[in-house]
């Protein structure tokens, strides 16, 4: 009996808490406005847009989205463990004529901003937590609030100036690089289809990530914003509610676990950007 | 000239130093007899085994890989951004007769035992760092070290109790969940092939991540210890030597970023999971 059940990662009862504190959370639905529904060659990506911390990248990026720039661009520069850079690899020499966008880099913080603490401090933040879903940190003494570089966050390139992204984007595929937090200009996150980013072809470490070889890149088929879709074939995505008790709940059984798992108490302390915060596609469509 | 050259994500200067770096690492071969060649139907991934950390759950895993234990046998539990667990997946109910192993969660912190720091502290131990190139922890004050559970970490899976792991064994993949250090037995690391362990095919979150569906799951085509291949034929792997100057220097250039990219300076602090140490396949062979 006991070889039965042998060899869990975490056991069966542990799952059961896993998964029942995320089917308790709260859910909203995406506005289709903020939707964006990228096809890979691999499969579907759901990304929000996140207009609260970075109102330019996003009117720039959706118009780009609805004059069709993107599809059939492709992932150009992947780094295993760090971002997959996609667009139309401006920076290999084919320019584009598209307008830069300034730097939106933090915002003010203000008593209006959602904010859903989860620790204070962390090693790079004052304090960090969730924001309308996002993964996000703030520092009050200066008033300032930005989104953080965690797995599936989305951003725009740039050169070394401040105000010099464009058109090409990244998707943090590895380890948070938090060290970029309040230097890029990220605008949304990955919602439903890690699992197919992280199938997004990688380039050589020696060349830093580049493929030269256009028929070696995973392929942007198409990207749409949800609210182009004609209703009856529009995706609905629904996210965790961040601002939920449930959600806070979740954080605190997750600072705090007291599982009979545990041979080792964990410290008390949680990393945003290890918080589970997958979204969910709704099967009415 | 200026749309030439834009929308990169860090600019060519800033790639040229961060390859730089990495080129002026010092380099030492990987054991042959702590190197596990594992094919997966999506291509090879190469690990390297930790006798100092967890002695007993490595001679139980050589002694599995060369009786075939594996072959054949798949990664039948995969929770996107958590882990891809593997093996003859003894929870869904088929037994095995392998003995269970003791549980190698930390050691003693011997004067010998090599530590290049990272940070002091970080958010999970009293002090981070790298041990013979293996992400590890310690704490002076209790007298104990550990491997910490970082993006490529190989442990084994097990019950509530302590001494029950066997021969299930998981791979992490998302961001590292440090919670589970000092908890598990990590017994080995990832050193060439994140990419294609990124590949292996996820699970419902609905399921709690297991692919109940056999033909569905990413398959272990064969698991072989280096030393068991035909010199002629064996892969020859090298790994950054994390005991060198060129570490240590790459270390504190990454802890404090000066390069004019960053238009915010980022905090002085290194996540042990995110510093680059990735292997090179000699291409001699």
């Amino acid at each position: 009996m006991r070889m039965k059940t042998l060899l869990l990662l975490l056991s069966c009862s542990f799952w059961a808490t896993h998964v029942h504190a995320q089917d308790e959370t709260e859910w909203r639905a995406v506005d289709p406005e903020r939707l964006v529904v990228m096809t890979l060659d691999a499969g579907v990506v759901f990304l929000e847009l996140n207009s609260t911390f970075a109102p330019a990248t996003v009117t720039q990026f959706k118009r780009l989205v609805r004059e069709g720039f993107y599809d059939g661009l492709s992932f150009y520069r992947v780094i295993e463990g760090f971002v997959a850079q996609g667009g139309d690899g401006s920076d290999m020499g084919n320019a584009n004529s598209e307008p830069t966008i300034k730097g939106e880099f933090e915002r003010k913080l203000t008593a209006s901003l959602p904010f859903t603490s989860v620790q204070k401090p962390d090693m790079f933040a004052a304090e960090t937590g969730f924001s309308d879903g996002f993964a996000a940190a703030r520092d009050p003494r200066e008033g300032t609030a930005w989104l953080t570089h965690c797995p599936g966050t989305l951003a725009m390139a740039r050169l070394n100036e401040a105000d010099t992204s464009s058109t090409d984007f990244y998707i943090v595929i590895g380890q948070a690089p938090r060290y970029l937090d309040r230097n890029m200009n990220i605008f949304g996150r990955v919602v439903l289809g890690m699992d197919i980013v992280q199938r997004i072809r990688r380039g050589a470490a020696s060349e830093g990530g580049m493929l030269s070889e256009t028929d070696t890149r995973t392929a942007i088929t198409s990207v749409r914003i949800a609210a182009d879709i004609a209703p009856s074939e529009r995706p609905a995505v629904e996210v965790m509610d961040t601002d939920s008790a449930a959600f806070a709940a979740m954080l605190e059984s997750r600072r705090h676990r007291v599982h009979e798992f545990f041979q080792h108490t964990p410290a008390p302390v949680l990393d945003v950007c290890q918080v589970p915060n997958a979204g969910r596609l709704l099967s009415a469509n």
